[in-house]
C-alpha cells in the first residue's frame, strides 16, 4: 500500500462533486492501492451541506480513504495537494451571456490559483472542471506563480465521452471497442469531435460510417448533449460529467496505455495555437504525465475548427486580460 | 475478461440509483475485468427522467458496460438477470406510520417477486435496498417460486458501515483498521450494533472505548444516522446507500476475505430467530456465495435485542400475511 495522497475538490457539496466523491474514494481514479486524503472546499453558505456529504463519506467506511477535511479557506482545502479537482464555479443564470459568465467566475479562480501557488504541492496535478473550464484554467494558471503551467488542465473529456458513446451506440457496439476521437479546442460551442483518426473495432469510422451523420447529426449530439440531459433528466449533467473527470485524471496519474485521449492543456504552439491558450488536443499519458501528439495532419475542416476555438478561446482571454 | 453478466436495478432514476448505477459501471461492484449489462426498472411516470440517466451512463463511455436496457415492465428488466438490486421503493410521507409503510411497500415487491421467478436466473443474487428492506425482501422471497429462499437479502451494510465509521472517528485511525461490528435484526429502529467481536487496530473495541459512549451516544448516533444526514445535506442519504450495496454485493460476490459482514437473509432458525424471517446476521461471503456465522456467544445485551427485532419482524410480517 502506498503512503496517502492528498486530493482536493471545489465545489464539493454539488452535484458533480457529490457523484466525483465516491469515485475518488473507492479507488477508481488513483489505483486500488492508493490511499487518499480528502480535502473538500465549498463556500461558506455551503458548509452545512458539505458537513452532511463529509458524514455521508465517513458512512460508506471506504478502506482508501484515510481522513477528510472540509473548509471554506482554498488555502486551507489545497495544502500539500497532489491533485485538485476545480469543480466549483459561478454556474450561469438566464440572464448570462458566456463573456458574463467568464468574467463572474475570473475572480473565483485568480484566488485559487494564488491558493496553490501558496500551499499545493509543486507537483500538484490540477484539472478544472467548472465552466468556461478552459478559460477558468487560464485563470489559475496564471495566478499560480512557481506551479509549472503544464499541470493546469481542463476537462473535454466528457466530449470525448460523448462521442465515443455515439458511435458506440450508432455501430450497437460496446464502447470498448471505440477508439481515439479526437476533442479540438474550447470545452463550448465551438469544440470539435474530429473522427479522423477514430477505430470502431479497429477499423476508420471514415468510410464506414454515412458521412452525412458524421458531419452532422453526430456533430450536432454531441455538442448539444448537455442541453438534451437537461431535457430528460430534470438537471444537468453530474455523474457523466464527474465520470469524465475521473477517467481524465486517472489516465494523467496512471497512463492511458497507449490510448489518444482529449486533454484541454496549454499550448506551445502546437497547430498553430498561441503558446499559453489553454486548448484541447490530442494527448498520451505515460509516467504520471501527458504528452500531446504534435503530428497529425489536419484536413480543412478541422484546420477552419481548430482556428474558430483560436479565436473564441481569444476573445475568452481578452475578456479576462486584467486578471492574467 | 469473462463474459457479461446482467445486473439489475429498480427505482433507477431516483438519487440512490443515481448514485449506484456509475459504481456498478465502473467495475466496483463486480470486478475490473467483468461486463456488465444494466437492466432498468423505472414506473411509467419516471421513464423521461430514466432516459436521462441512461444518456448520462452512455456519455460515461464505461469499458464494462455492453449494453443498457431501460423499461417499466419487471418482466423485461429482469430478464436473465444474475444480480437484481431492489431499490425503488414507496419513500415514506409524513403521515405514514411504519405499518403503513409495510402495507404500502407490499404490492411492489409481490410483482417484483413474481417477475424474478418467471424470467431471471435460477442463480439470481437479490439485495433490497428500499425500505422496510428486510420485509420487502421477504415479499419478494415468498412470491418467487422456484428461486431458492437464501438468494433474497437486505440490505444492514449500511448500518455496520455507519457503526465503522463512528469507532473510526472516535479512535482516529482509517476506518480500514476497524472490523466485525455485527449488526442484529431489523434495518429500522430496533436495529442493533454489537461490538462484541468488533476490534480496532486488531485490540478488542470492549475494554478499549469508554462503555457509557458505546452503550449511549454511538448507538444512538449509528440509529439516527439518517435523519442526521437529512438535516445537514437537505436530502436522505443516498452515496452512502449505494455504496453500502455495493459493498454487500461485492462481498457476497468477489468474497469477504475473510472479514466479518452483516447481510439480511432468510433465517434458519440461528440465534432463535424464527425460519423465515430476513434477519440481518454475521456472514463471511466465499465462492460466491454467504455463510451465517451461528456459533457466536451473544451477552445479555444482544440476547434482548434480538429478540427486540424477532417481535418486530414478527409484526411486520403479520400485517403484510395476506401477500407471502
Amino acid at each position: 500500500m502506498n503512503a496517502p495522497i492528498r486530493v482536493a475538490v471545489t465545489g464539493a457539496a454539488g452535484n458533480i462533486g457529490y457523484s466525483l466523491l465516491w469515485r475518488l474514494a473507492s479507488g477508481d481514479c488513483f489505483g486500488a492501492d492508493q490511499p487518499v486524503i480528502l480535502q473538500l472546499l465549498e463556500i461558506t453558505p455551503a458548509m452545512d451541506r458539505l458537513k452532511g456529504v463529509i458524514m455521508e463519506l465517513v458512512d460508506s467506511a471506504f478502506p482508501l480513504v484515510h481522513d477528510i477535511i472540509g473548509s471554506d479557506d482554498a488555502n486551507v482545502a489545497f495544502k500539500d495537494c497532489d491533485a485538485i479537482f476545480l469543480v466549483g464555479s459561478r454556474p450561469r443564470t438566464a440572464d448570462m451571456s458566456r463573456g458574463d459568465l467568464v468574467r463572474a467566475n475570473g475572480p473565483i479562480f485568480t484566488g485559487q490559483g494564488n491558493a496553490i501557488a501558496a500551499v499545493a504541492k509543486k507537483t500538484v496535478k490540477v484539472i478544472t472542471v467548472g465552466n468556461p473550464c478552459n478559460t477558468n484554467a487560464l485563470i489559475a494558471m496564471a495566478n499560480a506563480k512557481g506551479v509549472p503551467a503544464r499541470q493546469f488542465t481542463a476537462m473535454t473529456r466528457l466530449d470525448q465521452n460523448r462521442a465515443h458513446g455515439q458511435l458506440s451506440d450508432k455501430a450497437g457496439v460496446p464502447v470498448a471497442q471505440v477508439d481515439n476521437v479526437v476533442i479540438w479546442g474550447n470545452h463550448g460551442p465551438t469544440m470539435y469531435p474530429d473522427v479522423s483518426w477514430a477505430t470502431v473495432k479497429g477499423e476508420a469510422v471514415r468510410g464506414n460510417f454515412d458521412e452525412a451523420w458524421l458531419n452532422g447529426e453526430f456533430q450536432d449530439t454531441v455538442a448539444d448533449r448537455g442541453k438534451a440531459i437537461i431535457v430528460a433528466r430534470g438537471a444537468s449533467s453530474a455523474a457523466s460529467a464527474a465520470s469524465s473527470a475521473v477517467d481524465h485524471m486517472r489516465d494523467w496519474w496512471q497512463g492511458s496505455n497507449g490510448r489518444i485521449v482529449s486533454m484541454a492543456v496549454p499550448s506551445e504552439g502546437w497547430y498553430g495555437v498561441p503558446k499559453g491558450l489553454v486548448f484541447s488536443f490530442p494527448c498520451r499519458c505515460e509516467g504520471g504525465d501527458y504528452e500531446v501528439i504534435t503530428d497529425l495532419q489536419l484536413d480543412a475542416a478541422a484546420k477552419a475548427k481548430v482556428q474558430e476555438n483560436i479565436d473564441a478561446l481569444l476573445a475568452e482571454k481578452e475578456a479576462v486580460a486584467d486578471l492574467l
